[in-house]
């Protein structure tokens, strides 16, 4: 966006006068996600989110203490709806196509950058670690541990299987190449991390004789 | 160590006169191992090496260019017996007994929060990403992938399993919780992942009916 659609958007938002709270944090989270999927986090201020989604600088800073959790907040709900799990009664195909759609978010939009980023810092920034898992991955990990558990319930998985296991062999492993990226993010990979599972990796037993 | 203790050492290391590089290199791991296992990187100083390794800082700084290097190669000889892949001709046995070993050190020593601020800063440090890689992390995945490949061979392991895809499935997912600590690296999470890879998350399929 050039710096005079800013300024348009941000005195069309200020023109609406006194908004609900719930309308003025979605403008926020809308305007701080456009610049972190479209972006990256550099161009993250709170300087150009309140111009941008004419709420003030106060507003800002009374919701969002720091850039980190600003960060963290908008980018959950920028990616909520694309990170969603779907429910089609196969959790084989569930996870496929949310594990791609995370995939793809990851590789092919600077959110990577942005999520890895933010990571990295939160190992010496205990505030923004904080703010990492109360907004960001706590969260991710509730919904995921929802569906499967939902697999559970219906006999697609073992009952004695502790499924937030399993959100650090999925997605755990996807941040694991993004972090140290000796091998790369592929579509196989992701396949491979579903099949490793559901499957198991040792060879199938011998079919019992027929007598 | 006392600055005594260490005057003394460095003494005694600079009065043995030219020694072989190998012999050199083995004390400044030795040191740079003891400091990180016991005290932190922020204890970790080319001045403090240099006096208790005996070596000067200019051979330091002609084998290591930066912290980050001399940190990642000492601290891959620190652990790499430690973190050594037995071989009893048993993957299950082998693989909990090793991940328990790397737990311990990643969770009982300061080397977990050495680990995991030198992959934080690598996020934003693109010479420490290159070092990371090439000095610990390449090297582990190589150790990791030739036990499993020895497994796969021995029929323990299915032939079309990515023997790469189980590096982020088994440490990465324990990177996973000690990066973003939602969730406690403890004996039991190590023991579920490698039985969820071994044995698979389904269900066993129902006994066919003898007839």
């Amino acid at each position: 966006m050039t710096k005079q659609a800013e300024g348009v958007a941000g005195r069309a938002a200020r023109g609406r006068g006194r908004r609900p709270a719930d309308e003025v944090r979605a403008d926020v989270f809308r305007v701080v996600g456009e610049i972190l999927l479209g972006e990256g986090i550099a161009d993250l201020t709170f300087e150009r989110v309140a111009r941008l989604s004419g709420v003030s600088k106060t507003t800002l800073y009374k919701w969002w203490p720091s850039k980190g959790a600003l960060a963290l907040d908008g980018y959950f709900h920028a990616v909520e709806e694309t990170l969603a799990f779907e429910d089609t009664g196969d959790i084989r195909a569930d996870l496929l196509s949310q594990l791609r759609a995370f995939a793809r978010v990851m590789t092919a939009t600077p959110a990577g950058r942005v999520v890895t980023e933010l990571i990295g810092q939160s190992q010496t920034d205990e505030d923004l670690a904080v703010a990492f898992r109360s907004l960001y991955s706590g969260e991710r990990r509730r919904l995921a541990g929802e569906r499967l558990r939902r697999a559970q319930e219906q006999g697609q998985i073992r009952d004695d299987v502790d499924v937030q296991v399993l959100v650090d062999q999925l997605w755990g492993a996807v941040y694991h190449r993004l972090l140290i990226p000796d091998e790369p993010v592929t579509d196989a990979f992701v396949t491979a991390l579903v099949s490793n599972l559901i499957d198991g990796i040792t060879p199938p037993s011998p079919t019992p004789p027929s007598r």
